[in-house]
């Protein structure tokens, strides 16, 4: 697994570098249904680049991606989960807050993942056998601290509409912030600037995060409280283990979807 | 007042220092009134650094500022606008997104504004006869774009609300995004990562970005579409002055507040 890990840390800082050599570039920016569901040319070029250095050095394993339906089950085998840029976008308009991700499963299980905030360059790895960095800093698992002495990144719709009571719940914290990227928000859980985070994601947005926040005391479930099914967009959190009855307990009574 | 502009650089920097130097320490955190309403012991500190210097330097000048009570009004003669830390509760929570704030105004006119993005080392400055820059980079005026590509920045509060209508008109965009810092929210707004920014502020919070945003094309105003009081809280728009017909008719239909 050492050489598959070091692999990926070298291909997503690799693909960090495809993009900033784009950066500049006039963007092709095509609506993918909804006017503010987009994708552009250099989504699916850092793609295509992903696939093709995976298969050219392990051709046996598959691919859960978001561009181009590549849509493997990740309790099927050797899978790696890409998104070649989470939070587009933020890269569309700000040229920032946009994060490459790549999780590493087997059998269903994590191996390893991988959040790589290219503008900054800080890139998030381990989880599984693996301690967790941000680049060279190793990080520290949650310490608790209350709720009112805490932040919480979510999506600005399921807090207006209090889906879940989730605002309830995030007026009893210093507040809600919206940064707009899953890979970006949940890098700030791993780094205690944000307690949690919520939102409704995709397989490919939350699968890095949820392997390195595992070794960090947080967890990554449906606001139902299960595991997310890796196949098709939910309603989840990220939350820490010592703050998830208390969690639960605040968006329990309202099942409103 | 070009060395009035260069002492007010050198002195936002020095401030700047002066929180970095004290970055890890453990902060004594009061509560002002609720409980998300937070001042430190830090706070107080950069300010009467701020205040000290001025006064060794400008013994005339005086101070309308957050902390301490300092209460001179922006239209009576030359007076020195401060915010030593914008976005308290980030800087608690985070060590990031605050931001000092300086703006200077004599008889009511905007001279320049700062604002200094400790963390991240970016300094706006400029206003008034001054072209603006961030650090040594030139700020390009607003370049029109359509709702439909750009992202807002704001209050969640005010968003989930829908007061003014702001979350009707925000749902137009490509989103609203939340930082929790008027001043690193409205640096955005300054090289284009927003539109626009919507918040319920103070005149310390304010006063710099309007002078500012006057040099490249934004005009601060409350939701009502009037010059704000510089002497309590408002609720506030930082919009581009082509786009504010717009926004105007946008919000003018609901005056719920």
């Amino acid at each position: 697994m050492e050489s598959k890990f070091e692999f990926a840390k070298q291909l997503i800082r690799e693909a960090g570098q495809l993009i900033l050599k784009h950066l500049s570039d006039e963007l092709v920016v095509e609506e993918k249904g909804r006017f503010d569901d987009l994708v552009t040319s250099l989504d699916k070029e850092v793609q295509d680049f992903l696939v093709t250095e995976i298969h050219k050095h392990y051709p046996a394993d598959a691919i859960l991606a978001e561009e181009n339906n590549l849509r493997h089950s990740v309790t099927d085998g050797k899978v790696w989960v890409l998104d070649p840029i989470d939070g587009t976008v933020n890269f569309i308009v700000q040229r920032d807050y946009f994060a490459i991700l790549i999780a590493y499963y087997e059998d269903g299980l994590g191996q390893f993942g991988l959040i790589y905030d290219v503008i900054n360059d800080r890139l998030f790895h381990g989880g599984g056998i693996f301690d967790v960095y941000m680049n060279d800093e190793l990080l520290s698992p949650y310490q608790d601290k209350p709720l009112s002495r805490s932040l919480i990144g979510g999506n600005s719709g399921m807090y207006a509409q209090n889906e879940h009571g989730i605002r309830d719940f995030i007026q009893q914290s210093l507040g809600l912030r919206v940064y707009g990227g899953a890979g970006i928000s949940m890098g700030y859980v791993l780094t205690g600037k944000l307690m949690a985070y919520f939102s409704y994601l995709q397989p490919w947005d939350y699968a890095a995060a949820k392997i390195l926040g595992d070794k960090l005391g947080y967890v990554l479930l449906t606001l139902d409280g299960n595991e997310p099914d890796f196949t098709h967009r939910q309603k989840v959190m990220f939350v820490p283990k010592v703050k998830l009855a208390l969690i639960k307990k605040a968006i329990s009574s309202h099942e409103n979807s």
